[in-house]
């Protein structure tokens, strides 16, 4: 088979999939905005601005989810780049993580109703929060390492140094949310803090994403084996 | 008309309806999570959490269907992928399908309501929600019906044993659902584990999705017709 | 420019403006179950089946305007099917009628309101019901118009007759609903009828539709240039 | 690498960018309409009139709304069609554009509410209203400028004069919206007003939009290398 065919064979395998996945990252960012409600019994401009003001925790709540569903997604999608096609274990453990990732919204309400207050139901919302984030990067990892294990779904020519650190990258993730959890019970701000600290690693320039630029060259003349012929 | 361009045709013919229907999946399971409401009212951590457990119904409910619609969306997947064509007949099958797919958030919220008691409104909601899935079933069976008779709209050199397997797989759920329906009048708790056990029955790997596998050779040489040439 | 790439080209041309689009009518599709809430406050078994029967108007006009929603899903489909390329006053157009379609919902929710009682608020949710009906169906129309006036945006070699065909079916839209709209005034439960009998209509193999098989051997040989090459 | 395997290749590479991008714009659109509920209390049908009439400012913010994100998503649209790759940094400002489209239903939510009445509440919602309009066109400016500064992203060979008309007919944007928000002060109709203009504008055919059409026999020629060779 040439590797033009190939490659729209493996397209079409992963498509769905991925409109699928894409359809439910989509509505689960959109969604967490049904929260956001105009502030009635205002009376006043003042008092409305006031009230407007005073649901800061609920923007925040929404900025960092939305931006950690944005960043997750753009790697799911790094992910599926790499495969060259699926199995049934893959597909099951993709909708486990779809699942926690369409249930986002509820702990971000949570957290947006109480980010604002110190003490106990601040604690208790900050530990609900990071500890759905920790599920999440659980449950992508086992994406990526059941797809990797023994190259089981990925791309026969993926270099082995790109495989290793691709797997070193991701596993950053639970163990920072891990540690967020953790801290929540003391430290609920610094575990908010993590979490916008692992949003800023994995959107800086990494070893993984410069592996993409890197493949480019190949990818180019996997693709074009018809240059040859013309 | 080569291989090559039969698939691809063959592609845009159902391009747009498998984007709408993974679009009503996506939004539907989504939409599940629209019912998860923080707690309001809780005066203390202790309070919250407490609330927060007190709606595990909601959250069962939600994992279950969030599971069902992932696994019917992969079979509905799975027969597209058997098809060569669609009729107007297996459109409007799909769009009453697809309602009943997109009305399934409303049986869900039900169950969840009255899934923690026990007693008449708990057999009431397993009936509610149990029908419905034996409606989703019937509809899903009408449709691999459809389109395998006389191979109206399947693939021609799709091999007969795998259409006969097919078939048997997918008759098993409306029988499964309709047992647990009328199970739920006496024994609610039992009509769950029946649809929980039907999603598992449908993610063990299965003789129709071996068949996937032993097809793919013969699509790779499929795609292929340029390989003879080159 | 052969015509695979020219068909290839054309796919391009319309692909994302069909998922917007897609994407509207599947949310827009699916929000309507948002209105459907399990009822609360249901003290017995007996209480919540009542509750639930009771709300039978949210049902039918649930199940009405998910039915015409996929339909005109489908007749949209057909229509960017005969097109070849989009201009901007067709792109203005389909955001003014996809405004409608996302409206939707709304009219929906109100004829749920009142279409199970007799008197001046059953009159008054139906016509707002068909107006809205009516817009869409004049603005679809305006879509057509648009695209086949001197065979603006449409396939070269698309048959005269078809082009009529698909004109006079689609004018039976605004008309009719027009008409329940009149008839609105007097017999809201009437009104409904032709709503019920459109979606019948549009449903019927047609001319129209009969044509797309008709054209099925041209696409043929449309993409495969490269047959007689081999 | 042949133009049709490079063209493929970059349809690969912003492919799921955009699917997730369309997803979050139809979504947006389509949440828009949640706000309307249909009025209850209404006795009698006359009140049902008037409830329905009183909502007009919520009809106007929704259209309002619905039309700006229709217009902003064709942009978006053409921007990638000038696009050969993306970078991080593009997905990351993308990231941040979709964050504030997604989050539009709130301020158009707002401005429904109180678009309605004159005084300090109508003048604080037209001014969260047109600031977040202002935030999202900065954004897609930044989007543009990133993409196009040396020709990072865009296209080779595409024209100079072409890239400086779309740089200067999307500044107008968020001069036109920072304007919006100043006089939202003094006048907040005359502010609404600018936004409309504003849609009218960027639905006119302008220099840009004729450039694809100049560009459509480049793109022939750009696909159809095997003319020569057939």
């Amino acid at each position: 088979m040439p590797r033009f065919a190939r490659r729209l064979k493996k397209h079409e395998g992963t498509l769905r999939v991925e409109a699928f996945s894409d359809g439910v990252f989509a509505i689960a960012a959109t969604l967490l905005v049904v929260d956001l409600k105009p502030p009635r019994g205002a009376m006043t401009g003042a008092q409305l601005v006031d009230a407007l003001v005073a649901e800061w925790p609920t923007y925040v709540s929404y900025a960092m989810s939305f931006l950690y569903l944005g960043i997750i997604w753009a790697h799911h999608h790094a992910v599926y780049r790499l495969l060259k096609r699926t199995d049934q274990v893959f597909l099951t453990i993709n909708i486990l993580f779809l699942m926690v990732i369409a249930v986002l919204p509820f702990p971000t309400a949570i957290l947006g109703e109480y980010l604002g207050e110190r003490g106990e139901r601040h604690r208790i919302a900050t530990l609900v929060y990071t500890g759905t984030l920790f599920v999440t990067a659980l449950l992508f990892n086992a994406l990526w390492l059941w797809g990797k294990h023994e190259r089981r779904l990925i791309d026969d020519d993926l270099d082995e140094r790109v495989i290793r650190a691709t797997t070193r990258h991701y596993l950053v993730a639970p163990i920072a949310y891990a540690l967020a959890f953790v801290v929540a019970w003391w430290a609920p701000v610094a575990a908010v803090i993590i979490v916008l600290a692992m949003a800023l690693f994995y959107l800086l320039p990494s070893e993984l994403l410069q592996s993409y630029e890197h493949r480019e060259p190949r990818a180019h003349a996997d693709i074009a084996p018809d240059a040859s012929r013309a």
